[in-house]
């Protein structure tokens, strides 16, 4: 499968979800802590003790100059021996990665400005507005509910133009059990009197309000007929895996598919065939199985098979979701070429697959939807 | 591995869930319509870069004379002059499929006189009754709750002498998450009227009532004794992945189990291993992985993977599910012939089982176990 | 491969979770009853047509001097011939287990005293005390709620000193949706007042309240700060599946993270990537893949791959959950010996792996884990 492997390795990829970087130099916690989804702190041992720990030890360090499967100890030495600069622009650069979607709603006063960052990743960067983050910055130093609610429609407005797509955490936020139906205007003037009154009696601005997140969903998908990335699956301690399922929005999903705009599951860990389910019977609904991907390290073949389950392949996308490590970035990209390979290598030898299908097939979620998708030549 | 994927190769099989077929020449747009579960129509594109346009493709065009992965178009272009006759001869000749088991409940109008299709098969038909049918036939003209009752009844006496068995279609209508009870007289005549009241008022006739539906499972499973297929899992958009699950339906399940009655829970994607469980425990359970295979292609091997969990070998059943198209019937012989040869292959090369054992579970698959279930030597 | 698997068939192995065995020679009756979780009565032939009943034969056969793959038939005749201390020494001995932590808790008077056990399989030891056993027979013969509660607190007093930690099984009582605080005093005695007028009026005994339930759950993390076993996913018919995910639990978890006790979820089948979420987040959460192994036999591999994807590999331990039979010990062990060196040999072959780094986190997982978890060294 010579052939083949060394086409998807060379294979361009648009990262449509991902994050930018951590700015300078890190600690040894700090990194760590960048390597789990995890609150507490991870023993060195146990943070590379782990599918995600092998596979960097086993693909970044030959990056960095070291022999495959340097101890952690070395690999971090190295890291900093090489510098940040350095570290850095050999990782994304090796990542071959050509656009990066970026979501810079999470945590970005402690990140690296995108200019930057795609400075030393030489590539091109779009944007993905976090809805949620928008809707606090809205609440925070509003005068009343309707004062929010005018600052959130101008904000929104204002960000629409430079904006590739959005993104929802309701997963992290509320579940994805939402109901389908547009919430009135009366149903989103009492939610956010409500919010705007627990802000003032709290004083923390943190959105897990249902109505008001449905609104914003309706918003991204029927006023703007844009794309809009909803995390599922697997995420951190904020977010309940019982109502993190793509299925729970099923009758959401039903509700939007004629609003001309589109819907992508991202990560879906361990739901991958519950969104492939969703994309096979809406015309609007794609998937990823990004993240996830870096998570499971030599497991990466069994999802990245699940994904090519019922979602027609053209509704199927790479991401890396990478958070403030350029690790993750090169991680999500090798892992994904490389259990690319080993699945469709295996249609190519057991099923008969035509090589050039094949690599077709590869092509659609390297770059070729992402394309159709955000109606964008990358 | 080559004695045993020939000997399965050749096995004959009882296609123990099957519809009729199309009735005459279609047109592309029927033609993809019908290789989807979806309501919006697919582009070809979309149709054909699909786990299931692949698999037919390369399975389906060389019983057309074709190269395997001729494209969709000089595919449809092959049906098209071969004509509706030799086209459906030749794919379900080539499925090895002795005995049909037609569920004729599902838009029987549009579909091929079961005697014409078995014609064309050279096999023989048996008969599965869907129950929601029945009752909405009932109702329609009924003069009033009680006069619905009756016909109800009457309806489902006059075709027990000529079922093999029944289906019900609960997880399309009401979820599977059913109370275990048999409803009383009164609860059940009070769903009657409920649902006489609203098809009066509504002018539409679809039963969706949990009552009722539970009144049917009951019947046929402790009145009749008899086999009563329940779909579970994957289908199209009126279907809630979400009460979907058949472990949803434990409680009932272990309620019946005395009954004389028997359970088959077809399809079950992405639910094999919770179907599995219930086939495990519970003396009346058995189960399918049929349709989903077709829809997943390539990754057939881990559903007959998953289907030889929990469930005891002589629990697990063979069925194509095919609507409308004969290539999907051919696939689903097809593909369960391919990744069963795979699987127990496997079993065989790396754990030591003897061919011959192999064999005997493909066997009880492929036709002994609906023999016993359906009391019938096919 | 050799090397690797040769080093892991011969790891020693600490059984986290064991019971002991039944005491004298059995009819084919209850041999079969003990190789099934159901409660009907399986035939002999659908006992054998299962995967643990191939892997029986494929393992335990040559054990008892058969060849691999006798029949049924033979098996029982050989283990008659043999007698009751020769097969039990035999296949507890070749199952290389140095340490039993062993659940007195299930129908302990059906089984060999653990001295008796222990002196067949020349091994050591341990106690894990079941909690809902404990407060059943704190029940019988209470004279009052206040009396019961009373006597609840003296016997978890007199056991603790000897228990390696506990288990609860709160997945067949009243499933793990259970809300995550520690109950207060007075609900406690609300809950304690319910339950002994229940006794009183039904004459029958069984735990069921989820208020006790998280009392004893809150009693063992926080007050001892052990380890507690929660079974999770399958079992037998009074184990309700759909509320038998860790997932149900996770607030619950959440809840006790800092109360410096420890969780393991055991067997967890289907939902090991569901618990392996869960030892990803929180610092005080193990898992295993126990008895699941057993059931799914030939296929254990894709249950041992699916506990290494987000798990840290400190965090998973094995078990065999064997009731009743040296064989479900045996086959434990060695279900797990062949699937984890098919499971690191792939990771070794197609990721390139050390081999020393694999068989590393092989012994985590025969010992090294239950070492650190249960502050012992075995």
């Amino acid at each position: 499968m010579t052939t083949l492997s060394d086409a998807i390795e060379a294979l361009p990829l648009v990262d449509h979800h991902v994050h930018s970087i951590l700015p300078s130099s890190i600690s040894e916690t700090e990194f760590i802590d960048a390597i789990t989804e995890a609150d507490h702190a991870f023993s060195r041992e146990t943070a590379f003790d782990t599918q995600l720990g092998f596979a960097l030890r086993r693909h970044c360090a030959p990056i960095l100059g070291l022999p495959a499967f340097a101890t952690g100890e070395e690999y971090l030495a190295k890291r900093a021996e090489l510098g940040y600069e350095e570290t850095t622009r050999r990782l994304l650069r090796a990542s071959g990665i050509s656009d990066y979607i970026i979501d810079g709603g999470y945590l970005p006063e402690q990140l690296l400005p995108v200019d930057e960052f795609m400075g030393l990743a030489d590539a091109t960067p779009h944007t993905i507005v976090r809805l949620e983050t928008v809707a606090e910055a809205a609440m925070d130093g509003a005068t009343s509910y309707a004062d929010f609610l005018e600052r959130l429609a101008a904000s929104l407005a204002e960000k629409a133009p430079t904006a590739i797509g959005y993104k929802s955490v309701a997963a992290y936020r509320c579940g994805l059990d939402l109901a389908p139906e547009r919430p009135t205007a009366d149903e989103l003037a009492t939610a956010a009197s409500d919010w705007f009154d627990l802000v003032q009696s709290s004083g923390s601005i943190r959105l897990v309000d249902k109505v008001i997140v449905r609104h914003l969903i309706w918003w991204a998908l029927a006023d703007e007929k844009s794309v809009l990335q909803i995390h599922a699956g697997f995420g951190g301690t904020n977010l309940m895996m019982e109502t993190a399922s793509p299925v729970l929005m099923q009758k959401l999903v039903a509700a939007t598919q004629h609003t001309g705009g589109r819907i992508v599951f991202l990560h879906c860990y361990p739901y991958a065939r519950e969104a492939g389910f969703l994309a096979h019977l809406y015309p609007h609904v794609y998937m990823d199985v990004g993240e996830a991907l870096n998570y499971v390290g030599a497991n990466a073949v069994g999802l990245v098979r699940e994904s090519l389950d019922l979602a027609p392949f053209n509704k199927v996308l790479f991401s890396s979701d990478a958070w403030g490590l350029p690790e993750l970035v090169y991680l999500g990209a090798k892992l994904w070429r490389d259990a690319t390979s080993v699945v469709l290598g295996e249609y190519v030898e057991r099923d008969g697959w035509p090589e050039s299908e094949a690599l077709r097939v590869a092509t659609l979620t390297a770059s070729g939807n992402a394309a159709v998708l955000y109606g964008r030549s990358f």
